[in-house]
């Protein structure tokens, strides 16, 4: 028996894979609080539905995707909310990055009525999302990993049960420490080498083999050197996840100095015009604090 | 003609390094402040010299692995150094981690004398010097770059030209920014993860095929799981490297705000007994400063 699908929140991730698991055969019933990706997807072939509830209480399995914690909270246990159209058996996942807690809290709350919570936050972008090889790190019952993997495997590519429910929220917040450090450390070297005069392409050139080798090396230095600092990943989500991150240090008792620091300067970029650029952008903050600007092509 | 070669500083990287050029057929001077390298290198073939001066006056090529800048200048350009021994035409090669700033002093004083310098820093560790699969970081004049180049082909795997003296250096400078960002970055991922209650292994495993992947995570946390601390790179010298970039720093009017912290967190390592563990065991400072430890096997 084919499972049906429900998925809430077609923003610039939520739409992509939503239209990946209809592309894979699914019957999907989707719902937006703006109406415009509803009837998108409507065109292509899924249902619509006026509620969280009204979809939760359609599917096997129901998939949210949405800006931040509160925003999970209230499509979930809100009114009209998923809790309010649960039924034995029904899987939440939730594809939103947000706090463990909050999924913990969460998926506590709607065991209560049968219902089963995967945590399944994805790194890759809106070029991951559309191709469909995002990573997806999930927590929750092995059960409910295992039902769901096929529908994983139509949205990514590198999938992991990371553990129990709010686990892959973890995962999340520590990709996003080291996704912070690096693109501050390529803004920090990229500075120092110019100013102190050397050929900063030359210098990744000679540096990203060896034990600096790194993904931001990988992709974003021919980007800058281009004068292109679009998204990307932006600077405002970049922020919002690095919050989540020094939320659940202070929840846990974990003291993180080095991306305390971090934080600072991608909520500095909030104030300084730079919130809609790319992630790789916060070299603009060490070009401020150093008077000077990156040479481009 | 087949290039006559000194190496002075047969340290942990100078000594593997220099048998390996002696291993691709060139006849080698030696010389160390401590006999017994010298004595080692004889044995395999090597001519003992008596002064930095008598290794320069006898070679063609004259390289130098010393521990820190004041050395550099010391057997550069102090008494018995070589510059009592230059003559025109030597090339003067640098392999140690030090300041641009003294490099291309260094380089400019040598040049009086008709000597060609080369900064050409390494990374790669004890373990590439052994197997000759070093980074090397060129700085210096492309004349003598292309004469040094079968030698460096000898000791290291990928060798950049960065630029003009001093440059080689920067490109190091900025592969440490990366390095201690990666590890300090590492160490507060894998706190965070356990203190929160995942399995650090299986966040890991979850986030190093994606946009945090980078040379720390594919090479280090397993030794970590095992409780293995050991070099590797020490701490020491990661501080020392610190020092430098943060000098390099100040003196052409850049700031670093992450590679600071980075810095002091290294720092504190050398007062808390772990100046001889790996740059990997930083997250013994996260750790202290969190109150726990990382379960290991």
């Amino acid at each position: 028996m084919t499972l049906k699908i429900g998925y809430i929140g077609l923003g610039l991730m939520g739409k992509p894979m939503a239209r990946n698991i209809m592309k894979a055969g699914y019957e999907v019933v989707v719902h937006n609080r703006s109406r415009q990706s509803v009837e998108e997807l409507v065109k292509g072939g899924a249902q619509p539905a006026s509620s969280p509830a009204e979809v939760a209480s359609q599917v096997d399995v129901v998939f949210t995707n949405l800006p931040d914690s509160p925003d999970v909270e209230l499509v979930a246990l809100g009114e009209n909310g998923i809790v309010e159209g649960a039924h034995p058996g029904l899987i939440y996942v939730d594809n939103s990055t947000i706090k463990p807690a909050t999924a913990r809290m969460v998926g506590k709350k709607l065991a209560d009525k049968g219902v089963s919570m995967l945590d399944a936050p994805v790194s890759g972008g809106d070029i991951g999302a559309i191709n469909g090889t995002l990573t997806i790190m999930v927590g929750g019952s092995e059960a409910a990993f295992n039902k769901v993997m096929p529908i994983f495997e139509a949205i990514g590519k590198t999938i992991t049960h990371v553990g129990a429910l709010g686990d892959g929220q973890i995962a999340k917040a520590a990709n996003q420490i080291m996704v912070a450090a690096q693109m501050v450390a390529m803004g920090e070297l990229l500075v120092m080498a110019q100013k102190a005069g050397a050929d900063p392409q030359k210098v990744v050139q000679a540096i990203r083999g060896g034990a600096a080798g790194c993904w931001a090396l990988d992709n974003k230095p021919q980007r800058l050197f281009e004068g292109n600092r679009n998204p990307g990943f932006k600077v405002y989500m970049q922020a919002k996840d690095l919050g989540i991150v020094m939320d659940t240090a202070k929840e846990y008792g974990v003291s993180l100095p080095t991306t305390g620091v971090n934080t600072q300067l991608f909520n500095a970029m909030l104030e300084m015009g730079m919130r809609e650029l790319d992630n790789s952008a916060v070299i603009g903050v060490i070009e401020k604090l150093s008077g000077t600007t990156l040479n481009s092509e």
